[in-house]
């Protein structure tokens, strides 16, 4: 399958009634910070606090009925898990949700909220993958993989679609990175929608994968060292091709840099962002020497954090 | 002076170039908490981070090219402190705040960044009155009161009228109340542009004296018992009779109602609020009952908290 312009567009056109159309909010503070002029759009307030909303909204969507009657599953342990129940939900259908029995209470409190059914297992990537083969073994559920899906993809093109009707003639678009969904979706949403845009990538230099693939040519595995937890991942066979072909750039930060862009943000902005949303920032912020003047897009992906953890890291720093 | 449909037209018209066009947001998660349709206007994310900056700002801009000159000078400890010397810094002349000497740092650092020249004074009433009187003596400044004003009550006006813009039909606005100027400006914005939407106050318990001067007709002193530190103001001579004439009914709630709501924004909506700025959504929880299935508008009034407090209320409550 390939992403034209038009798969973005009927993928817009089939989850609108089902997103917030975000808005775009700009900060004086951060212009002088970083000597650009940003624009961030909030998918931080999108349904369930994060842009996946959009990809698992269209995938389930994009069904047939008969396959949809069956249900959605999935293995995540983040903001997919609740997207994918919640479009379930919405559809009247069942989702399995296989998450590591490690993950936070509130997560899978989330994901039930939604009247997802959750399969536990061990933490690691083989236990979640043969329980999630088990979970269709016996249900018959379609799999919509967090990111590793062209529908999944084209749903998370749509924030920058809409970035790109509510601010013109950005410079540079920057996302960021951890299995690649929203990251080849939003470089192709600038292809065919703002082709004068540079998309580039934010990426935690403790989980520098991406950064290693674009240099190597193939798909390197991803490390975990990086508060950045949802962006731990390894890019797919998927959305590495896209990347490769239109992503300009893969700019690394240190820990120490996304809290401090988490902090600019919450102080600042007054909103609340994930760490792996405030990647981008970090990255702006540390080569801002090279952007001054430009017009910057950020997308800033979700805002489910554990508040008193996110408070620690930000008055202590990484411990 | 009479503020009329034209004077809050024409302060918002005055005002536009120096201020956030604030968005509104709207939650699943809260319209399924109160039984509602909420639509939050977020002058948190205005400048300043609050709606403050409205009122200064029309107060600065109505002064005549000689008083401008000479400076602008208020006792605020608040809001109000930075962004009456914004509004000054903006037209290139000098501010001259009086605050009491235990006002927080932060606050302090925020003045002075906007070039305003801090005098302190006693944590008294009596001491920030007779220090601003001196100032103003020897500079030949002019008082812009925090609320006791009819520009700023005119500036304030125009969040409301800017929400009635953005959405349509709302039954009912719900503001905080500390002095008055929001909410005597609230209700001068519906019964000009929205007269079908009743203005309802919420105000902390500890410090009920709208409630109360509500009740008796006349201005009653307030007390200071509540976290929601912006609201420990008495009502004005200015502000009080259109606050009698036009306001429907306060709804006081208690400090961990306060708490309550604050943690469901902060949670839900991944959105910075102060105290002060949750006293409209408690009330409505509080009540929600009897608003069953309207549509309601909160103005919410500011983010300015020090987030490590904000964060040991929401995990240990009120201590």
């Amino acid at each position: 399958m390939k992403i034209d312009r038009s798969t973005i567009e009927q993928a817009h056109e089939r989850i609108k009634p089902y997103i917030h159309h975000t808005p775009v909010l700009t900060s004086a503070s951060v212009d002088e910070a970083t000597g650009c002029t940003v624009f961030f759009k909030c998918e931080n307030f999108q349904k369930v606090g994060a842009f996946k909303a959009r990809g698992a909204m269209n995938a389930a969507l994009s069904l047939s009925p008969e396959q949809l009657a069956k249900g959605l599953a999935t293995h995540s342990s983040g903001n997919h898990a609740q997207a994918l129940a919640r479009a379930a939900k919405i559809l009247g259908v069942k989702s399995y949700i296989v998450m590591p029995r490690t993950a936070p209470e509130i997560k899978k409190r989330g994901v039930r909220g939604y009247g997802g059914e959750i399969f536990e297992c061990e933490p690691t990537l083989v236990a979640r993958e043969s329980t999630l083969a088990e979970v269709i073994k016996k249900t018959g559920a379609t799999e919509i993989h967090p990111f590793n899906n062209y529908e999944v993809m084209a749903g998370q093109a749509t924030a920058a679609k809409e970035l790109f009707e509510q601010v013109s003639d950005l410079d540079v678009i920057m996302v960021p990175v951890g299995g690649g969904g929203l990251l080849s979706g939003t470089a192709l949403a600038a292809k065919y929608f703002s082709p004068k845009t540079k998309v580039i990538a934010g990426e935690p230099a403790g989980s520098d994968d991406t950064y290693r693939s674009m240099k190597s040519g193939n798909i390197e595995p991803a490390q975990s060292q990086s508060i950045a937890d949802g962006l731990l991942t390894t890019l797919g066979d998927k959305t590495f091709p896209i990347i490769q072909e239109l992503v300009t750039e893969v700019i690394t930060v240190s820990d120490e840099q996304i809290i401090e862009a988490m902090k600019l943000v919450w102080e600042r902005m007054k909103i609340i962002i994930e760490t792996s949303c405030a990647v981008p920032l970090a990255a702006l912020l540390k080569e801002k020497e090279r952007f001054k003047g430009q017009r910057v897009g950020i997308i800033l992906t979700g805002g489910n954090v554990d508040l008193a953890r996110a408070l620690k890291l930000m008055t202590e720093g990484v411990s």
